[in-house]
């Protein structure tokens, strides 16, 4: 059996995260403790980690796992959450393999050509995933870190998009430019991110005046999570409507992109006429005439976060399950319309 | 001017990350990159951290802020954050100062009696705190990081309990247990945390079969968050209710400590008669009689996360900010009645 951290702890009589600190060289113990930790260590059949994990052939899997594909589609925002896993995971001594799971074929198989693998800890970008599809993970017994989605039933670790807070800062900046008629164009295909960004939007139009946050759920348009999607619904919705909102939050810039295609097409000037905001910041974002208005997410610090904390679970298997949810801010360029700013009711909490 | 990791990693030609690792002495660099780095560091005057911080003078000010200290009488759970940050600030190398702040006396001087302390970063327990009793720290110019609350309108990481996932999980379990009538014992005293475990309870109240969820929102009882407040708040229900739910759920274990107290002296016998779940896993849950079924919160460790990411923050400066939240589990002891099992919709997501 396998000598953990915490019996190597228990019979020290120290702390787990002194444990933690001296097998990986850290500071901030004292070099009495680290001298007797370190030869419990070595009696008791532990090794340090001061080599590097690769050398001790440590190898990482990110498991990329598409349902159907319609959400993954934004390659460029996934190649970031990639690189900074790679990045991370390099900086930290691991070999990295990438799996491709498929939502149209037999689950079990996939996970077994896993398991055969020699395999310290698996990322699971999980963007598309159900419940469901992930429970038959914990057949592989190995510590496991959920990205880009999280899943109250099951107890793993989870590194996200804060999307509620993203949706909130987003309308909340439409508020304080003096917008109150404010539209949500919402993507038609539910993944959890949207959802919580629904509840964001609903929040922050907590924040207007009664008559305007009264109807902001009329103003919710669904919308294919396509550029192109997106486009013609966009058509529909004006073909049908009368008062647009003067400004419209995105629930994301692949969404955003469509809508101000056909918003131009139609005869509308972005922003002098209609504002509208995004959430990704993604490469289309920049070059899109006027540049959107967008929100920030760090995407390749979420995939490092995503290695960094899967390291923690394989050296020091702390008992806590967290969910870590990286913060988007927004980045202002130039298509939204400062009216007359107003300072929203910051009493109003989320 | 001080010069950052940031500018090293720049200058060197690698990641910031890998400037870390190498300051910080940990794995996953190659010995050449090792070198390079540490003799750019030396050249340009920053320091490696293998030394202990402590040795550099540096300290950490943890502040608890007490705005009504109506929430925060809650003895044990505070001294147990306190204990986890403490343990952990003295395990990385940190002498660590604890100062009160009150609601009730001018924030700006104790801000500055705090400022005129050497000090490498603030953590701010604070859980009583308003977004506008916090905006004045930023005059401190410190590494800062929020315990036991979040506050969307500033940029500030935070570490928290998943309130939203426990309450869904304490509701989930009550209706595994086969309960479909599920009161809620809320807080009258509003925070954060409590806000939170509300949208958990209705969210979770949603897998309810329809008719029994609809009316979930009817059976919201506000009461004190103190165990003599909340004793007295049940009393009066119990005297105006016909129909009692055959379960609570509680927005934490004073409350249910104190409700349980009033259902008992009233001839209710727990849980043949009534079920009750509570949050917090409390000293007091485990001498109730009979011993309260709660959620249990790994606090030491949230208190120990706080000082991880104020360390990160102080030797990395990272670009992202970001919100760790624990996840609580459901703590089996005797307070709820197994009735007919069911399982819940999981479909239905939170």
């Amino acid at each position: 059996m396998r000598v953990t951290a915490k019996q190597l702890a228990e019979k020290a009589g120290v702390s787990q995260a002194t444990v933690s600190l001296v097998l990986h060289g850290k500071p901030g113990v004292s070099e009495k403790v680290r001298r007797q930790v370190l030869a419990l260590a070595e009696e008791m059949g532990l090794e340090p980690h001061t080599s590097t994990p690769a050398s001790n052939g440590k190898n990482l899997q990110l498991v990329i796992y598409k349902r159907h594909g319609k959400v993954m589609a934004d390659l460029p925002f996934f190649e970031q959450l990639t690189q900074g896993v790679a990045g991370a995971a390099a900086e930290l001594g691991y070999h990295l393999s990438i799996s491709y799971f498929y939502g149209n074929q037999p689950i079990r198989e996939q996970i077994q050509s896993l398991a055969s693998q020699n395999c310290a800890g698996v990322i699971l970008l999980a963007t598309e995933m159900h419940t469901e599809d992930v429970t038959p993970f914990s057949e592989l017994n190995l510590p496991l870190v959920i990205l880009d989605n999280s899943f109250p039933a099951l107890n793993y670790d989870a590194i996200s998009i804060d999307n509620m807070l993203g949706a909130w800062r987003a309308v909340h900046y439409l508020i304080e430019c003096g917008h109150t008629r404010i539209g949500y164009l919402h993507s038609s295909v539910e993944i959890r991110n949207f959802r919580e960004r629904y509840s964001g939007y609903l929040s922050a139009c907590r924040s207007l005046p009664e008559d305007a946050a009264v109807d902001s759920a009329r103003r919710i348009i669904p919308v294919s999570p396509s550029s192109e999607g997106a486009a013609a619904d966009m058509a529909k919705y004006l073909d049908s409507e009368q008062l647009l909102p003067t400004a419209f939050f995105a629930d994301n810039d692949r969404i955003a992109a469509g809508c101000c295609a056909t918003l131009l097409k139609y005869g509308y000037r972005i922003p002098e006429n209609i504002s509208i905001i995004g959430f990704d910041d993604s490469s289309i974002s920049e070059v899109l005439n006027p540049p959107l208005t967008t929100m920030r997410v760090q995407k390749q610090r979420m995939g490092a976060l995503a290695v960094e904390r899967l390291h923690t679970l394989i050296c020091t298997a702390p008992p806590e399950r967290v969910h870590i949810s990286i913060a988007p801010e927004v980045l202002v360029r130039q298509s939204v319309l400062i009216r007359a700013p107003r300072t929203p009711n910051k009493k109003r909490r989320i």
